[in-house]
C-alpha cells in the first residue's frame, strides 16, 4: 500500500545548469533516483553555457518534494531557483467567481436588470412569493455551508482554512450538474447559533448543502435545519456517503449473488458517515448490523451511550454482541469501514464468510491494506483515487442536488437517497460489472442526469404530482 | 415632468392579423395613438391570409402597457396571442450565476482543485489565515446583505423580493469593477439578529455592502460590523449616494465659481442617505447647513430627536433656526432632497441666491419638477436617468469596493470616502464641465479605475505603506 507520486502533489522546480549534453539527462535520474515521477520538462531561456529548465514532477508529499528539490540541487552545476506548486498555483485567487448571466452593454440594458424595471421584478416577488423561483437565482442556487470543524481529514481547521474545500466543492457542483453553489463558512461552532444563522440566510437560496461539521453536532444541526426550513437540507459527509455505499453494495452483491436483506454487515465507525451508512442500508432492507466503534461493538449493556449510539444500539445487533471489531467481522458476509486505518488485518479478513465485501474508506490510509484484502475477500473498494472501486461523493451529490432544485423539493427523504443509489448502481451495466468495477467513474457522462431524474420522480411522486417547473 | 415610455417597461405582444397591405401601419398608429413606442416588429409566421408579427414596444407602467395591448386587440381582425414583458423575460432563472475558473476535466484536475490536494491548501491557511487573501476567493469577494426592509422606492417587501435588486447589484459589481459578490438576503430585521449573523457568515468575504436596510436601524446595524469586523462595512444607500453627491457637489460649485466651505445648503430628508450626505459634506469642509425633515429644520429646541436627529441638531444649524423648509431654501446657495416629490415649487427656487444648484433626488419623482428648477437655478441634479447630471450609486460602489479589496483594507472611513468622490468630480475635465454635465456617466471608461486608485492610495497611506498584492 505505498503511496504513489500524484498530480496532487506537483512540483515545478526552475533550473539554471550547464548546456551541455548529458545535463537533461542528469536530472531525469536524479528525480527518479529518489522516487519523483518527471511529467514535463520545458527550457524557459537558453544561452550559449547555460540553459534554464523548468521540470515539472509528481511527488508523494511534502517531504519527498524537499528531497527532490535537493536531489536536484545536489547535482553539479545546478542551480535551483523557484520552486512552485502546482496545486498552489491553481489556488491564487480563488477556484470560483460570480458571473452575470445578463448584458450591462448600455442604459437600456440597464434599466432593466437593474432600476427602474428591476423594482416590478421585486414587488411580483414580493405578491408571489413563489415566483422566487422562477425570477430569482433561488431556483438554481445551492449555499455550501460549514464551520470548519471537521474538514476532511484535517479536523478543526476553522472557517478560513475551509474555504478552498468549500470552493471545491461548488466548483464540483457546477461541473457535474450546472449548480450554482456558493460558500458560506461560519465563524462559530455552537449548533444553535448555525442553525439560525443559516436559517437567516437561507431565503435566497434553493436548497443548503451542510459541509464538513463534526458528529455529534452534524446530527442536531441538520435535524433543526429541516424542521425549520423548506428548502432541502443535506448533509453530504453523511448522506451523500451513504448514497455511494449503498449503491456500491448493491452492486457488489450482485457480483457475489447475495441479499441485502439476508447478509451480515459488521461496520467500523459510528460517527457521521457511519451512522447515515446505517440507517439508509436498514431503511433499505439490511436487517443484521453490528457496528463497532473504538471501544468494540455497539450493544445496549454498553453505558458510554449517546443519543446517537443510544439509536444504534437499539436497532442493531440485536443479539447483543459485546465483543471487539475482530470478532464481529469474524463469519460476516460484509465489512464497512468509516473509521481509522488499519483496524484489521489479512486474517480478520481469512475469517469473513466465502465472497466477502471489503469497503475500507478511511482516509488516505483504509480500514485494511486493500492489496491484503483482495488475497480473502471478492470485492474491496476503498475511498482511494489510486484502486478500482473508489467511493467518492461526487458520484452522487451534484446529481442529488439537480433532482432537489428541478422538482423544487422542500425536503430531503430517505426515499430519494435510496432511489439515488438505485440510480447511481444502475450505471453500472449487467455487461460491466465485476469485482474491480462496481461503481463507475466521476466522469462518466450522464451520471449526475441519471441520479437527478431518479430523485426528480421520488419529489414528484411524494409531491402528488406537482413537480417543478422545466429548467 | 411627463414620465416617458421606458425599455425598463418593454412588452412584446404576439399578434395575428389578416395578412393585407395596410394592417402593419394600423398596429403602428394604434400604439402611437395611446403614447406608446414601437421599437421593434418581427414577423413571427406568415400565411397567405394571416400573419403573426411581435411587436415590441416601450410603456410607461403597467397601466399604460395594458392600454397599449388594448387598442391593438381592439384592431379590426387583430387577435393578440402572448404578452411577454422583456425586464420579466431578462430575469427568469435570475441574473447571476456562480462560474469555476478551474478547469475540471479530468482526475489529475479533480485531484488538485478537490481532494486529496486542497487539504494541502486548507492547511496553509489554517497556518496562516492571512493567506486567505490569496489563495481562496475572499480576497475578491463581496456579500450583498439586506433584510429586504427598504428596497428601492417600494418599502418593506422582504428578503425573497429583495433579491432581483441583490442580484442586479452583484451583476453591477461584476460588470464594472470584475468584483464577485453574492447576495445574502436575511429572513430577520432584528438589528441584533442582522449584525450577528453578517459577523458568522463573514469569513469567506473581503467586504460587506449593506443595502436597502430601513433607517434608523441602518445605522446601528453598520456602526457594530464596522466594529466587530476587520473587513469594510458599506451601506451603500448612505455612504454610495454621499460620495455621489459630493462628487456632483464639487463640479456644480465649480460651475457656478463658490466654495464649499462658503456656500449655505438647505436639505430635505434626515434620513439614511441625508444623514450620509451631511456628515460627509462637512467632512469635506461644509459649514453651513440646515437640515428639514417633515416637521421642518432640525434644531436643538425641538422635542421630537431621536439619537440621530440630536447628532443632527449638535451639529448643524448654529443659529437655531425653526422654521420649515421653504423659509430654509429662501437664500440658499445649494438645496440637497433626498426626501419626498414635489415639496418645492419653482417661487421657491426663486428666493434662492444667484447660481442656486439643485439636487433633487427624490425616486422617481423629485422634490422640484426639474424643468421648472431650471427656471431659476443654474445647476439641476437628479436621481432619475432621462435628465441630465444623475446622481447615481452605480457611478461609485464597483470602484470604491475595488479599491478597499485590491488594498485589502480592513475598514472604510471618511477620507477614503472624500478621495473617491474627488477622484469622480475629476473625470469631468475643465473642458468638459458645465450646468448640464457636473457628473460623468456610469459608462464612462475608466471610471472605476479611477474612483479605486484614489481609494486604494489612502487605504496604503493609512496602513502605512503596507498595501495589498496586485491582482
Amino acid at each position: 500500500m505505498a503511496t504513489l507520486p500524484s498530480v496532487s502533489y506537483s512540483i515545478t522546480v526552475r533550473l539554471e545548469l550547464d548546456g551541455h549534453g548529458t545535463a537533461v539527462g542528469s536530472l531525469t535520474n536524479a528525480v527518479e533516483h529518489v522516487g519523483g515521477v518527471i511529467t514535463a520538462l520545458d527550457v524557459a531561456a537558453a544561452g550559449h553555457e547555460r540553459i534554464r529548465i523548468d521540470v515539472t514532477c509528481a511527488a508523494r508529499d511534502t517531504d519527498h518534494a524537499q528531497a527532490i528539490v535537493d536531489a536536484l540541487g545536489a547535482l553539479e552545476g545546478v542551480v535551483v531557483h523557484k520552486v512552485s506548486d502546482r496545486t498552489f498555483l491553481m489556488h491564487l485567487g480563488g477556484k470560483i467567481e460570480m458571473a452575470s448571466k445578463v448584458p450591462l452593454r448600455n442604459r437600456d440594458e440597464l434599466s432593466m436588470a437593474y432600476t427602474p424595471g428591476v423594482a416590478r421584478v421585486a414587488q411580483a416577488v414580493a405578491a408571489n412569493p413563489e415566483d422566487a423561483r422562477r425570477l430569482t437565482i433561488k431556483r438554481n442556487s445551492v449555499a455550501v455551508v460549514t464551520d470548519g470543524s471537521a474538514v476532511l481529514g484535517l479536523g478543526n481547521v476553522g472557517p478560513e482554512a475551509a474555504m478552498p474545500v468549500m470552493e471545491g466543492k461548488a466548483a464540483l457542483f457546477k461541473r457535474f450538474a450546472d449548480i450554482d453553489a456558493w460558500p458560506i463558512s461560519l465563524d462559530t461552532q455552537d449548533v444553535a447559533e448555525i442553525v439560525r444563522t443559516v436559517q437567516v440566510l437561507s431565503p435566497g437560496f434553493g436548497g443548503i448543502n451542510l459541509e464538513d461539521i463534526s458528529a455529534p453536532r452534524c446530527f442536531e444541526v441538520e435535524e433543526r435545519l429541516r424542521e425549520l426550513l423548506d428548502i432541502p437540507v443535506f448533509h453530504d459527509d453523511q448522506h451523500g456517503t451513504a448514497i455511494v455505499v449503498l449503491a456500491a453494495l448493491k452492486n457488489a452483491l450482485r457480483v457475489v449473488e447475495k441479499r441485502l436483506g439476508e447478509v451480515r454487515i459488521a461496520m467500523s465507525g459510528a460517527g457521521a458517515a457511519g451512522t447515515a451508512i446505517l440507517k439508509l442500508l436498514m431503511h433499505a432492507g439490511a436487517k443484521d448490523v453490528i457496528v463497532c466503534d473504538i471501544h468494540g461493538a455497539i450493544h445496549e449493556g454498553r453505558e458510554d451511550l449517546d443519543s446517537n449510539l443510544g439509536w444504534i444500539a437499539s436497532n442493531t445487533n440485536p443479539a447483543g454482541y459485546s465483543g471487539d471489531l475482530k470478532e464481529a467481522v469474524s463469519g460476516a458476509d460484509v465489512f464497512i469501514g468509516v473509521s481509522a486505518p488499519n483496524v484489521l488485518g489479512g486474517e480478520d479478513i481469512a475469517e469473513m464468510n466465502e465472497g466477502a465485501i471489503i469497503f475500507a474508506l478511511a482516509n488516505p490510509d483504509p480500514e485494511v491494506d486493500p492489496e491484503v484484502a483482495h488475497l480473502h475477500a471478492s470485492v474491496v473498494a476503498t475511498g482511494r483515487s489510486d484502486y478500482p472501486n473508489q467511493i467518492n461523493n461526487v458520484l452522487v451529490f451534484p446529481g442529488f442536488f439537480r433532482g432537489l432544485l428541478d422538482a423544487q423539493s422542500h425536503k430531503v427523504d430517505s426515499d430519494m437517497m435510496v432511489a439515488a443509489a438505485d440510480a447511481l448502481a444502475d450505471v453500472v451495466t449487467a455487461d460491466e460489472i465485476g469485482p474491480h468495477y462496481i461503481i463507475p467513474s466521476v466522469f462518466h457522462t450522464d451520471l449526475s442526469q441519471r441520479v437527478a431524474s431518479a430523485v426528480r420522480d421520488v419529489v414528484v411522486r411524494e409531491q402528488g404530482g406537482r413537480g417543478g417547473v422545466a429548467r
